[in-house]
């Protein structure tokens, strides 16, 4: 092997930069030579691809976002497409190729590899925390701050006043964010779309709360599970007093990333090169118990990551 | 003048603990005792109030919101009421009175003043910078940040991706949060309620800096001008690209107050004792050109503090 | 099992309030009465010891420091101090005992344990990253943070100017926070304990890299393996150009914890609850692979922590 | 005027980067050529120049440090270095230049308008506070923001505590920012060149407050005062008690500027180009009760900065 080639794929999350660094140095200092493909799937078909130096990815850890830029390629589940892709590839010289991404991201990636034989591995990443088989993904224990530093902030403001705040935060098909971040803040209540929603008993509970003189009231709901108007609709005339909105919207892909995120996407992109120099293809780097591990990418893609219940339970016990 | 008393009223903002501070503690100093008002208005008439001491005030200048809560009153537009409370003070003998808050609650400062005779001085405190003949009210500067670093979060997502960002900001009659956090953040466009928006020529103008090459796009939004989802619904067919939503709420006005409200509350606080020690009533410290001063109320609420369109002409120069 | 009681003691690290929190509501919740002993072992010799409520560890869970307070305890080496402490704790009726602190602290718990058979169950909190058996302490992620945030916030200056920057951070016997914060943020060099430092070899390195074009020259040092004075006198003639010096002190131990601490001292505190109900003791709670588990405190004791050395690897190899 | 040039000079602060995006966008759109010098006044020496365009200052505001890099230039104290330079601006058809700094730096950009008769116009770019005839200088609210955060995570600690913390901050021969930051951290005291230190007086008053029950204590020194060192030295043996260090060092340089700052250096960065085309040379912007004004540089470099006393005395009341 002799040329691998890094792209970011889907939504970006923060730690995508540090990986793309890290499999650029790692990759050079292992012999080969790295190309940075631009815009995800879309940017390979436009060949929108060009060599990466050690000096290309100085000062871009600390940055949210990713300098290889990402996008969706809703053509990439067409065969003819990719299978344009992989001539695109060879074309290059491209031996091997390390893709970033989320889930939809990762599947182009396995599709690749099986039909058309490309080398590849994958990186999860993904705000959402949805993927199996990895204890965090990529942009996770970031996004998961940026809420937590917006909740506290209302926190502050919440109790000076008789008012109650829905938050409405990420999380698709996984109440993770939510769930963690309630948590960890002591928000009153948590929807999430694991759980299904009683509006008459959540009312009732923080009744009971404001009763006992809590005078704080957050509500932090997953965007797969409502939106935080339906919330405060269902709530207002049950609660008696009013609600306010706040909405974080793609804040929380941003930010520099925490340490964790950038030790994470460190380890899984030298993992990544490691794998292919192994001649590894067809797997994810994952975090299992503190280790970086590879899986293979099509067992990750068939199971479904689980909330983790005990965190549920635990929000509910200690607010 | 033996005893006086110090509230916040109406909506809270980061700054108001350290104003608080100033007054209990230069009070005490200067020979006074100083009662603390729960809750407003609403907390003077429920007679919840209670004497403050130097250490009753420590470690709270750090912290958002404010120790002596707020509330809104809307029985104290009733002269009635005004008299009530002019009765209750009177009782405490309470001699002076410090009111911490916007437009709303000087309104209430000032008539308990005319009507009832009470000295009082008021505190310009309001995330909104709406209020006149003080060059900015405590809070406005911990509000800006706030808004300014999550702006720049979007930034890092929105370089990365094909997409225009709205973010809707706080100000119901004022554009001054939306136009400077537009102005130090690079945003592409500003829509605030001093000038009247052109969705067609913004959406041109959107177009035209995509094509020569931008492709972040941030719309700074005050709720007083539009909702976000107005302004989305408007750009979205006219650009044909995507939008994303953020309504950062109340997270505006939580926080951590910044050195320089801190500063400012501690100077206003330090400054309204004095002004109640040397007989003055009736009206509100102000920061004019680095000095606090104190301005008559009725004056204050009389005049519409306007924005300085030179910001605005600055913005729409630099993005 | 009816009552008992949370301290924390030595060096505090931000989580610990998190982990009160945790032990006190689902102690409560588990039909417990709870006491929390202020300012550690010595307080317990004071019989500072006072009733925990839900709502009396309501809004701390943000807060850096601890609420207990803490302190060393120099004479609780002595085998009478701790008969006197455990006779204490039986006189208060208190039947379990969870201790947050570092090594030192948990050595006195395992002596409390072993000889005066008082039901004893530690948790890890220290930012040094030092004891055993765990993979994270409460507090390492957040120190991690702070020192990442002030190392990213000299490269804005030095990447400026022509000058090596020295930054001595805590860490003991332990080389982790030097480490991992070199490696995040791409320091040119990590002095550690762990590994014997050549200055006239890192002279070389810095030299080097100036000369292939980096300007930025970041060195971080843990105050285990030299002072941070230390570093800039055997650099600075050998470099020929200037140092400046760093030294972050306490302010490594302070900030509001992270999600991750906040989470980790959540279930910590739980487990240690559940731990004492199941009739364990002289045992620690321990991350292992992602789960909370417990450990026995004189197997964690015996061993000494040992950094992991594939991170000083990676982070010589990635800069 | 046709082609004007920006440059940094002397110690980096943060803003100078949104300074530079103004003087660029502001010159380009009034239909000047901009052209940037690297390294300062060696920069030009050394011809080190480029043309400026609108995007080449994109994205920078945001940034700690200066894109233009900095550097001193002692060699630029001898009149015939300042010949050389003036020759090289015509050379290059540079007919303005515009130089953000400091003191020694604005001398530099005197001497050559004097002497050399460049038309120069000065931004007052410091943290230290200690430019005259303007209220603030770029940079010295984001530095003040970072000692503040930085003393209040020492809180969190010193309050678990009994120990007295020293922190020493930037300011060679003001106390300004010293100053304020102690006193909206509420620190114990402060140590600055301004006013001599009586070490006995100060451990009384110490000691005094430990006895009344506080237990925080924190002492903030300017660096032009004494060292931390020596004021622990001299506080140890008094006070009885152990003290802590931190030296912020050069971390108060860094960061991303707050909105403040950023305002202040585009509204400055305006003035300048402004200035320039009005024909004025020899000036200074300046910062007078919230406007931006241009005064004589000889004017600004004759008189020195004097401490507000009243926020000496301030700090002192409320803490």
């Amino acid at each position: 092997m002799k040329r691998i080639a890094v792209m970011t794929s889907g939504g970006d999350s923060p730690g995508m930069n540090a990986a793309i660094r890290a499999v650029v140095r790692y990759g050079i200092k292992s012999g080969l030579e790295v190309y940075g493909i631009k815009r995800g799937y879309a940017g390979l078909l436009d060949e929108d691809i060009e060599p990466m130096t050690f000096a290309s990815v100085g000062g871009i850890m600390e940055k949210g976002g990713t300098i290889l830029r990402t996008s969706r390629c809703p053509e990439f589940v067409r065969k003819e497409t990719r299978a344009e892709a992989a001539k695109i590839l060879k074309k290059h010289g491209i031996e091997g190729l390390v893709v970033i991404g989320g889930e939809g991201s990762l599947h182009g990636a396995m599709f690749l590899e099986e039909e058309q034989k490309v080398p590849v591995v994958g990186l999860p990443g993904t705000i959402d925390n949805d993927i199996a088989m990895t204890d965090m993904s990529i942009g996770v224990d970031t996004c998961l701050n940026t809420v937590v530093d917006a909740i506290q902030k209302l926190k502050d403001t919440a109790s000076s006043h008789e008012r109650a705040f829905i938050v409405e935060v990420m999380g698709r098909s996984s109440g993770y964010i939510a769930t963690v971040s309630g948590l960890v803040t002591g928000a009153e209540a948590v929807i999430i779309p694991e759980v299904p929603v009683n509006y008459e008993e959540l009312a009732n509970k923080l009744l009971e709360e404001r009763e006992r003189g809590k005078i704080n009231c957050i509500v932090v709901v997953a965007e797969g599970a409502a939106s935080a108007y339906t919330v405060a609709r269902h709530l207002e005339h049950r609660i008696g007093y009013e609600t306010r909105i706040t909405i974080l919207g793609h804040i929380q892909r941003g930010g520099s990333p925490t340490a964790f995120d950038r030790l994470l996407a460190s380890r899984m992109g030298v993992a990544a090169v490691d794998a292919l120099l192994r001649g590894e293809s067809g797997v994810m780097t994952a975090l299992q118990g503190g280790k970086i591990v590879t899986v293979k990418l099509d067992e990750v893609l068939k199971e479904k990551k689980r909330l983790d219940m005990e965190l549920v339970k635990l929000a509910g016990m200690l607010s």
